[in-house]
């Protein structure tokens, strides 16, 4: 079940960076929901290469096609919907040096340990040409947030290397996230990132950050206690994205440095509603939702390829060197915006189904 | 499925607070295991309160039974194992206050907007007595990866508030956690952090700090591409944890401060084995385990149960306030360190399984 | 996952005919049902060994405790509902023979071959008594059926080796199943039915046959396309019962000697309500219920186990005989029948709470 | 999770009778496995319209496409393989009078009372092309079955209305089933069923059946305790599939005529290998394969579309009727045999897997 997520919603993501493309199976999608490619294809092409100056050139329209599970009416019938998206630029030969080469800190390692083959060109299954499952289905999932439970999801570049931004995730936009190629919404951050960005690539060289993440409307009563918590069904769909290395919540690390007293949210009732004063649990409690707005924070590490000799090993397990060429990414935050935004609508509308299904 | 944790090595909690106990079923246990409660007990009693000055001073003895699985010749059968903890020292009079007002920061108040009823004793559910079953089914884990597998879980706390301690998690031994309360094998921070939490107790505050997960030994390949990365589920298993808002698994957070040139580790052969002479990935690459150290942190925030008078609401959505009272942790970590251990070890002996099944 | 059954409404169950006993989880049943032992014991009554002088004379009262799930006033908290029961009646001497020697027909030889050991005494996981926590979570299944769905589930002997009974699945109540000690609601057919088991006992012999199960007021619309129809989950969970060797709904086998023109069920609409004038399809349509009653059959072989030697092997594969000692059921149907109805109540809760939460 | 099937080998298939095709995504096959088309066509081939004149003439070659999952060396990778094949033979006229007229004992009643939308065209998803994800999933588990375990999965038509047919489950071959149109083995039995499948063309009527199906070289052991018995998951396989209305495994309903003595396999031992001298057990005991020939028998319904008047309701729930128009089945066992045997195939290899990763 290493390509499945969801309990309800559920998607299933196949194919590699070279092949015959890559898509994704969304099972359990309610019925009657209006929906098109034109739905889904604007997240796809905020996840595109070339969509800027500071991600990589490679050229491919990421191009979305239904294959399944819509009426000729325009609506979803409720069975599996099949989403497919062609791969176009496929130039194998920027890869020949990687046949027998394991690039450093990228996965082809492990997937030949774990399988005793792989998929040498691009990256295979491990490529972030995976993701395009994700942001298609998190298309749909965002929108039956929207359009039946009123919830906003939404997530920004919060940080670039040490370039940080102050963002108020509850007042923050999407159009503010949108104004500028980093999706910063701070602009005066997103200016100094994106020169560091421009540099980096000039530099052959990369860089990471944070990208915060963000529900608002959330009914209090969503997520489950033990196990399937929604931090922890938030957590696991970060760190299942290519790159992730760290997911906080709420106050998160910064929060063990306060006292429970100085930590505590006090709660406050008025006209029968509950809400908190100060919101260092993130919008969840026990793994429940209280009401509050959903946020948290994602790490990213700098991109793994770069354009400069590294030491490495090639699959006799000799010693040997390998440095990066073709078309990369020095960042991967403004591309794993939509990722992120992704991701957490499919936690919450699993959620939310799950919900109404024990509790009515 | 709240409740249940694991593909192949499967764990099923139950039990609140107050009532008949609480327990554990695991399925899917390899069969001809050697086991007897006696195996189980001692990371019970390292999770249990009273167990020292610095933690909660009510007197459950948490005594393991094992009612399944286990043959006349103290083995396992391969069916499920269930395990059986009696609850022993309930004062529900001592939350007799907590039936009408919700304790903040707790889980009272999303227990109730999601269930419209609360076990309102102690926590309910949300208790930590639910870790109980965890913490026992990780002890079964344990042995199984030990003896079967080679493999070593351990875990220690790294930092209490602002009490930060250096630890190398490539040689750091059993003995050394075991040998101070508060469980930090660096002794000298050790002393600093338990002078600190006895301090909070007498002020009827609390703090929070870090844990520190690893495991030596895996070999590579365990974990699969996609949803089901290493560090996904060790990251879900993780934030499953009462208390628990972040994680972050080999550089972290700090990574994104560093550029890719930096970052990444190199790989090198010796006597045709791979290793990599940094460990910035913390023993995973591309969710798949690459033979290194595996080592990953986890924040826990300050116990939100603090001897001091604190704004909140009541069932009737009613402002008001509430101190709390009773016999609780001034700091969850030393109790939290097998819990930790038990959740990694749940996660890789489930993602050994799996391994077997697909790869043979 | 072995043990464990449903996808939202999830049972596990745990137990050895031998050993502290058997119990089941429930995870995922709604909340704030009113719940005690009084709900469930009468369903166990009518499982249980010593009821009647045509079944087992063994000793156990089977009475269950609920352990956890259960607020104090008595109503479901939403939360795992762990109930036990204790095993008492041990004679472990009346199985030595059986401890070097596989019975055959039954699942000695086969658990021997799977898990290179085996619980010899009494059958080990595969006694009978392993469902009694499907009867005690199926009678929990059956009051939210009816109590929030108003749908009813019943069961009843239908054939006894050669002995049939006509009963009408749309008219036939559960008193009349009831009124009888091998609940068969056709008097006639179950005085028959009862000198032949009293006979068969007396003969040191064994009969199977056959139980139909039913259920009403079912509303059109739940059961899944494609794997999850409610057929395949209904057919799963009869030939998961222990001696079950077949299922067949609606016309089922005999359905195959009919033409097509005679085999289908015209709709008609009364007051805008679709119903058909005949019910060949059981009910269910493409996997999914149509709102008229479903019904089939569940075929059991004669016990395995007969008072007479027979040839057989021993644990070191030498050939040997045997010859059943003990207290046995000479035929398993009048237990079986709220095995059934548990079985069809799980299914159909399933499914209730599946539907609610895609389609709302 | 409708559209999901197995635990480990894990496959989930997608599309309608109209509209961009139907596929299937297979997740959990091991890797370097050969795998091309190749080995995939002959089950569509065997599986689709237009083969013989006792099927339905229309006309789709059903060619499959690999999309992703095998290597440039053409090998398993490890990670989801996608196969698609498009729809070719789509007339929507021929279904214009389904738009609004729900067709007797077919799925598009209880579709729109589940959705309140469906895809009348040809059926949808309820229509037989969703079977060619399974059939094609199927090819890759029975090479996997035959090439890793030396597992044999066939099926073959029993008995077509009253036309019955002799066949010994443990010597019939696949040439023999393959030696003619009805892919029934027993050739004198196989010319009266065509000639009667012939007639029922003629007469607008269509007629139902038995298919056997069977599994020879499967190592005692594979199969679960309880619920994942192997005769429940292959009851729930075959009862999966459009049109089936039963399963019995081994003696099956006429076991219930025997009593326990005559009933019972006796084990006897020959070089130190346990068999049974009998197989009325169907080759599982317990729910656990023996050694012996697995082989089970599948009854499908006469097809639902006559090409005569009958009643009906429309979706305004007003009385009508409605005459089936168009190219059908007169009989669906001939092209039900593969979907048998990829059904049998998936249960198996997933338990294969089940087995190596608990018991090693």
């Amino acid at each position: 079940m290493a390509s499945s997520f969801g309990q309800l919603f559920r998607i299933t993501t196949w194919g590699e960076s070279h092949g015959g493309g890559v898509g994704v199976v969304i099972d359990g999608c309610p019925p009657r929901l209006k929906l098109s490619e034109a739905d889904i294809q604007p997240d796809l092409d905020r996840r595109r290469p070339g969509q800027s100056k500071i991600v990589t050139p490679r050229k491919e329209s990421d191009t979305v096609q239904i294959l399944s599970g819509i009426s000729t009416t325009g609506r979803t019938l409720g069975t599996p919907i099949s989403l497919w998206v062609k791969n176009e630029d496929q130039r194998s030969d920027a890869y020949n040096e990687m046949k027998d080469k394991f690039r450093p800190s990228h996965a082809d390692y492990t997937y030949f340990a774990k399988y005793g083959i792989r998929a040498w060109q691009g990256g295979g299954r491990a490529s972030a040409r995976e993701t395009i499952g994700r942001v298609a289905a998190g298309a749909i999932a965002k929108k039956i947030l929207r359009e039946k439970f009123g919830v906003e999801t939404l997530a920004y570049v919060k940080q670039v290397q040490k370039i940080s931004a102050e963002i108020n995730p509850d007042t923050v936009k999407f159009s503010e996230v949108e104004s500028n190629i980093v999706r910063c919404p701070n602009s005066l951050a997103a200016e100094k990132m994106i020169r560091l960005i421009e540099k980096m690539r000039r530099e052959g060289n990369t860089v990471g950050g944070i990208i915060e993440g963000i529900a608002r409307g959330v009914p209090a009563g969503w997520g489950e206690p033990v196990f399937d918590k929604l931090e922890a069904d938030l957590a696991k769909a970060m760190l299942s994205l290519p790159a992730c290395k760290g997911f906080e919540s709420g106050s998160g690390f910064a929060g063990t440095l306060l006292t429970g007293r100085d930590h505590n949210d006090a709660f406050r009732a008025k006209d029968k509603k509950v809400y908190t004063t100060t919101n260092r649990s993130g919008g969840i409690q026990g793994g429940i939702s209280n009401g509050e707005t959903i946020f948290f924070r994602v790490a990213f590490k700098p991109v793994a390829t770069v354009m400069h000799e590294q030491d490495t090993v090639d699959e006799k397990f000799a010693n040997t060197t390998l440095k990066g060429r073709g078309r990369h990414d020095p960042c991967v935050l403004p591309r794993a915006v939509p990722m992120i935004e992704a991701m957490t609508a499919l936690v919450l509308v699993d959620h939310a189904l799950r919900q109404r299904a024990q509790c009515g």
